[in-house]
């Protein structure tokens, strides 16, 4: 298995957490996003994902499936054990909607790509640009903390005591948080699950600064 | 069951879908997103969708759900046929990666809320506005058509002729695509399987311009 990451991706930073947690090796492929104009926009790598996004994964079987909810869905269906989504569909769809929430509502806006337009097309400084970062965080955090906090289901982590698909996309939005200074500790349940996730074995090896790649 | 829909969303179109396919009657509730200010920011809708975005669905169970996917994928695994999504894990995945394409890296972008971002707070003119609104389309369509051209999966839908979760999605897509006046017909593939697709009788009764709340 082969995935295409790079250390500060955090939707590479996703799959590598369903990875470790489900014991498979694979191998590290790093794809530069900002070196040389960013090693994700050649043809060598559009080959491979045509978005020109990370990650992309590569099995054994040679299926190339690219867009992290996608590939971790994947996973799940071919190597069930340890399980990334309850067994009730209700509750499936509670913690997918978790995901959604992080993978749809959130990140999207603060994709370098994004960045890139709101610099380069649309004239934006940095203060601004820095501002809407956060912005979208801020948001998405604030309504998060709330269902987290209320919900039952809420245990050491965003669905009971062990790692769900939710987790996979929390602690990685919530690195991307730290790196713009967004202070979380105004979110107490996001901040509590994120400070016992990061503990977890597979959340330490897949973290940003241990990476093969990682600056 | 009830839907929250907005005639509009493209979010709500793709549940519309899943559930005229499915061929389950549901109560549509419309959540008018511009009126006064915006229904989905009141107390009340913030009680079922704390995000104050459409959709929210609840089932007869009283089981409520927010996000589009993570409800279609409930539809799914609560009543499975017909199916919208293939049997093989592999197929399932690449039918999701199209799916997650748009509801990832296309739509988000093109978020009302975003949009009011854009000109509230960053002070962007309608026509800079109107430009991101269209790249963010361009740009994916670009590959999702490249992609379609070129997989052998591809038939009269996106993946071979029965719908699937990709085509809930690209169906509404281009629904918005067109109210910005982009012209489809330069991604042939896209503009072959929408025109197929919206002459099914589950897609024609989705449709914005025949929901109780159209304009």
């Amino acid at each position: 298995m082969k995935l295409y990451s790079y250390f500060r991706s955090s939707a590479s930073y996703r799959v590598r957490i369903a990875l470790n947690l489900k014991n498979l090796p694979y191998e590290y492929v790093p794809v530069h996003l900002v070196r040389e104009g960013g090693e994700q926009l050649k043809s060598a790598y559009r080959k491979i994902n045509p978005d020109a996004i990370v990650p992309a994964f590569i099995d054994d079987e040679n299926h190339t499936i690219q867009q992290s909810l996608a590939i971790i869905e994947y996973l799940e269906e071919t190597h069930p054990e340890p399980r990334l989504l309850p067994k009730s569909p209700a509750d499936r769809a509670y913690v997918r909607s978790i995901a959604l929430q992080i993978a749809c509502e959130i990140h999207p806006l603060d994709n370098l790509r994004v960045l890139r337009y709101l610099k380069h097309t649309l004239g934006v400084d940095d203060a601004a640009k820095d501002a809407w970062y956060r912005h979208w965080i801020e948001a998405g955090f604030a309504t998060l903390e709330e269902r987290l906090a209320n919900d039952p289901r809420t245990g050491t982590l965003c669905y009971g005591d062990t790692p769900t698909l939710a987790d996979l996309c929390l602690v990685p939005q919530i690195y991307n948080a730290h790196r713009f200074k967004i202070d979380t500790a105004r979110y107490p349940t996001i901040q509590r699950i994120h400070d016992h996730a990061v503990q977890l074995d597979a959340f330490v090896r897949a973290a940003p600064g241990v990476q093969p790649d990682a600056e």
